[in-house]
């Protein structure tokens, strides 16, 4: 179902609500939270303008990137637009869902003192199984309560690291979202990425403005080295932190991750859009504009899109990028 | 896929060519076979002359029924419509397969004196199954080579009667095609359902008629009884043949019987239209106007057409109508 021109944060895969629009709602503008900066691919402003809008929510800026340069860069065209340089900037991707929102508001809470001092702060998903799709952070020494140091982090592991890292109790999941002084980050970068910061500052000062709307400069833009905030700025600074949190985080980066964290009817089945089940057990069905008639199936995956039919057996989700591949030949 | 404005027939289930298009082909005009006389719903006259004509035949007449009265009265209009009444008429319902065609014009080559002679005849298909779906037919003794007296016609049997059947060998299951002279049906007519000869004979005498298309009159038709050819005449008539043949026999009546007739490929499956299928077995894929794709699947049946998308195990296509209720609910 995603695509590039409808990538998984404009679907409505988790809620009635689109992923970008659970994202904006996570934090709404207000006492606590200002108005959002958004990062996008310049493809999407009409759509991202569309959704936050449907969903009350409006954005302070939204920054259209010229072209992809991955995360530290596009966190730092961010960071220099932000109003107050020393105001935290809480950074999160907007094709994720979580599901406890309290328990999230609670860990950036806990992080705001060592932000405010200057820390820059990640937060640890609690791993429930040794999944070797994500990285690891390993947390270190506390710092106050509820925030550690992080003792390291860990690339995305083969199954038995990871599993070892799940069974000491002292490894989270780094699930991409962070919070820091705008300043602050923009120091890191200085320092570990020089370059990067450089590009991003030329291409915000010759940037092109209309209404929220920033183009920063192509050029200059194009210029800047692409690299993970991760690898470019958190895996070297100094001062970096980790919130532990249980708040029932998912990528949603599978057919099978949707099914574990969706309501399940009585049979253990996912059903959304027009869908006909008899005797039918542990399957998630997706009908988008076409109705999925199911006599005594179980433990499937079926999605239908547009002129497309899916079907796998839960737990090989993955192999749909076989199937592309396949497709492609 | 079949519906009231495009049942079975007209479909191209089991090769590129439709059903009724592959029972016209059955019996191409020329030295053996005369042009057909087709007997239909007036609904479906444009799509049998167009089918029929793509098929590179004709009818030599169409008689478009104005409502269904069932094979006896149907079949009363075509005998009645013969050029020659003397000529014998093969009946055939349109939506059956016969694989091996050559065994079915050599059991027709075997009846054809006794049916010159007076006889009805009937085809008894070897059974290979205890199938409870079909009537079946008792074999009797035998009258020439190849054709028995039928000792007596047996509707529908429980599952535990079909099992005895199929172990006694002398039984066949009713197919449903029948050869015998027109006059001599008709004649069986007047002696077994003369109200229903009556009827027949009133509406084609009031029929109207436009090149190969007759219209018999709407309420002439309308007071005929309902029944039957098993019914009204086969199972009275006095001197009622059948030749048992083996000839790869189907009504096409699931789902299943469809991939049991179809050619496998290598896994197993049976896929017809834009299906990619990856380490799948024993499945059948029907892809009308989509495209489906499978990894890891096994023993299923998935229909994709128009709108709709049906999936279920192989083995439980009888549960096609449990869906239709639900889905009427």
């Amino acid at each position: 179902m995603s695509r590039p021109e409808l990538p998984k944060q404009f679907l409505a895969l988790t809620a009635d609500e689109t992923m970008l629009q659970l994202t904006a709602r996570r934090t709404d503008a207000g006492e606590r939270f200002a108005h959002p900066i958004v990062v996008a691919n310049a493809m999407h402003a009409d759509q991202i303008e569309g959704q936050l809008d449907e969903a009350g929510a409006s954005a302070a800026a939204l920054i259209l990137e010229p072209m992809g340069r991955n995360t530290a860069p596009a966190i730092a065209l961010a960071a220099l637009a932000a109003e107050d340089p020393a105001a935290p900037l809480l950074v999160m991707p907007s094709d994720h869902v979580i599901a406890d929102v309290t328990a999230f508001h609670e860990a950036i809470h806990l992080a705001l003192p060592l932000v405010e001092d200057g820390w820059l702060v990640t937060f640890g998903i609690t791993p429930d199984a040794p999944e070797t799709g994500y990285g690891y952070i390993q947390v270190g020494e506390p710092l106050t309560e509820g925030v550690h140091r992080v003792a390291r982090f860990v690339e995305k592991p083969p199954r038995d690291v990871a599993e070892a890292m799940v069974a000491s109790g002292d490894h989270a999941w780094n699930g991409g979202i962070f919070l820091f002084r705008a300043d602050k980050f923009l120091d890191a970068l200085s320092v570990h990425a020089p370059e990067m910061l450089h590009a991003a500052r030329q291409s915000m000062d010759k940037a092109v403005r209309e209404g929220a709307r920033i183009w920063p400069d192509h050029d200059a833009f194009a210029a800047s080295p692409s690299d993970s905030i991760d690898y470019a700025v958190m895996e070297k600074a100094e001062r970096v932190a980790v919130v532990p949190v249980t708040m029932g985080w998912s990528d949603v980066g599978s057919w099978d991750a949707l099914h574990a964290i969706s309501d399940c009817d009585e049979g253990g089945n996912v059903c959304r859009g027009d869908v006909v089940a008899i005797d039918t057990r542990g399957c998630l069905v997706r009908a988008d504009g076409k109705r999925v008639a199911l006599v005594g199936v179980e433990d499937l995956i079926v999605v239908a899109s547009g002129d497309d039919v899916l079907i796998l057996p839960r737990g090989r989700s993955q192999d749909v990028k076989k199937l592309l591949e396949a497709m492609k030949r």
